[in-house]
């Protein structure tokens, strides 16, 4: 393995319907700027309540990628 | 925004389907006597396992609503 | 109650589709070695990233289980 | 298993005994108005010195109690 | 001294002038309804940003006050 | 709420003044170049010392912002 | 020293008599079947409630010992 | 109160009998040198085993004292 | 820069007026015993109660020195 | 990538030499009875001293292995 | 000193021979398009193995670098 | 084995050549003022920055070494 150098960046993404889509959502969304993505890292889960409800996930990544040799 | 005071409370959600559903079930009771809940911080996953399978996930969350003013 | 003693192993689970199916995941591969597993504690949460999409989820777990009397 | 959902409460205990009693003091005296305790987390251990001596051991607890259906 | 016990309670006070009174307005808030209060730890400090400055200072603690014997 | 996705820095500001200021400081500056800043978090806070006195302040934390739909 | 290699495990001890008998009773049971203990690190105390009593305490204990050469 | 200054240090009290007496041994042998000792923190148990039992407890606090004025 | 070694101290500062000045007096007092400080890490911060107010403001810090060559 | 599911065990490499030969000495000692190990984590890292010399590095690694399908 | 302002950002070095070359891998890689570095926290350490080895050390660090006036 | 007690200190050793030599050198100069030191832990890792390079390594430990009878 070549020694690849990566970058780890911090992301939170939201969803109104659950935990697994917020994380598909922060990794789509940095996929627009970010190419090499390779691992993500769950650092935080939390979200906001209204009515008495989940109004809406929202679950903080490290994002991995590898930076361009 | 005016000073508001918040208060958190920790409680612990359970269900057999999923830990979104937990975190929901946790809400849902909650949201019988507090009202002006605001927010959650999703503190600890775990749960039961029974014959080889999850019995049931118990999701513990820290759950903040806004005190009167 | 007697004075059982429980070991906790730890396991990382695998899934495309989400985290509670990483978690079954892993659980049910324990299940195939170890009898009389009470409980699990997720420890970490992590996955692959593949053309800008959540490729696996990673879920970690620590399970206990009663050590015969 | 129901869907039961738990609230946890945090409690110090003090004994001049030791860590165990200042547990069971701290469990005792919510018992006198909290219902269906369940279980108990250490989550810090201290205390005061007095004359060179340990004066009080100060447990602090996480109790978790069934909220009611 | 007696073997007290007391109980922990978390709250987020809030203000638009700094940290300090934003642990101020918690406990000042917190003293409405109980009494005995002790001691104060801080768990988080955080805020809201509003056209690039701090918005409102917003700082958890928890307070420990005694239980009635 | 539209699912927005939110990045996280980390900035450390310093201030000969205090750590209110400090975390203004950072936030001062980052304004320059990121728009749509919502939040801060503390981190960590340090400082130097000399001649036996506070330096400077340091306070770390992380600011969260809005990505762009 | 020569350069030994040790494992550690992870195991919970219980006992409806104190903190200091859970650990012996986690350490008696993994001596019935593992050789060369060395040392142990206690990472978790919690415990069972009944009847608004301490039915249980549970410590979990990292146990290591030496591999054999 | 006087804005009086405390140091803390750390001492690791060792006993063949349980945890609250390698406390206690920890704080009777810092009694030797220090004055003013006001509290403690503990902040590791563990301990050595041998023969399959344990050998001794191994308990790490954090002493806190008042510097003179 | 030569290979310095460098020793830290933890202290415990209070103060009536706020947590700026707390931390000014921690190092003031170790100022008078101790040469070469560098720096500060805050580790704690916590507080005295009394009447329903912030009677103390207690900063905690490790304090950083150059030990002599 | 298929469903796999991974155990991590925790072992202790030591060396006279360095932090690097105690990882690749619990991983040579590891492999002598573990296939298919994937990766490790370095969770700690500590040494004993013998005449104010670092006599033995001890690093312990979490080791990452993938169960048979 | 003027109230300077950093930036920390998290990267992960890579190296077939041992940890510090990971970490001046990363330091290399990061100074091809940042300036103004000035300090480097560990705060992970893990690594591949292949064939009962050590592929790769994987050291990620946080690397602070000053903001220009 | 008798109940010695055991003070740990911090002490952060630097080398420009790695995080093993600042290990040795923290050590090194401990044991000139310091007998009976027994064991070290790292507590933390890190460095300068100059010129795009590591400029010093600096190891933090905590050593302990056993009080006086």
């Amino acid at each position: 393995m070549p020694d690849a150098v990566y970058k780890k960046i911090e992301v939170t993404g939201t969803s109104s319907t659950g935990q697994d889509e917020a994380i598909q959502n922060a990794i789509a969304k940095a996929s627009q700027t970010i190419k090499n993505m390779r691992w993500f890292e769950v650092v935080e889960s939390r979200g906001n309540i209204k009515d008495g409800k989940v109004d809406q996930y929202q679950v903080t990544l490290k994002i991995g990628f590898r930076l361009d040799g």
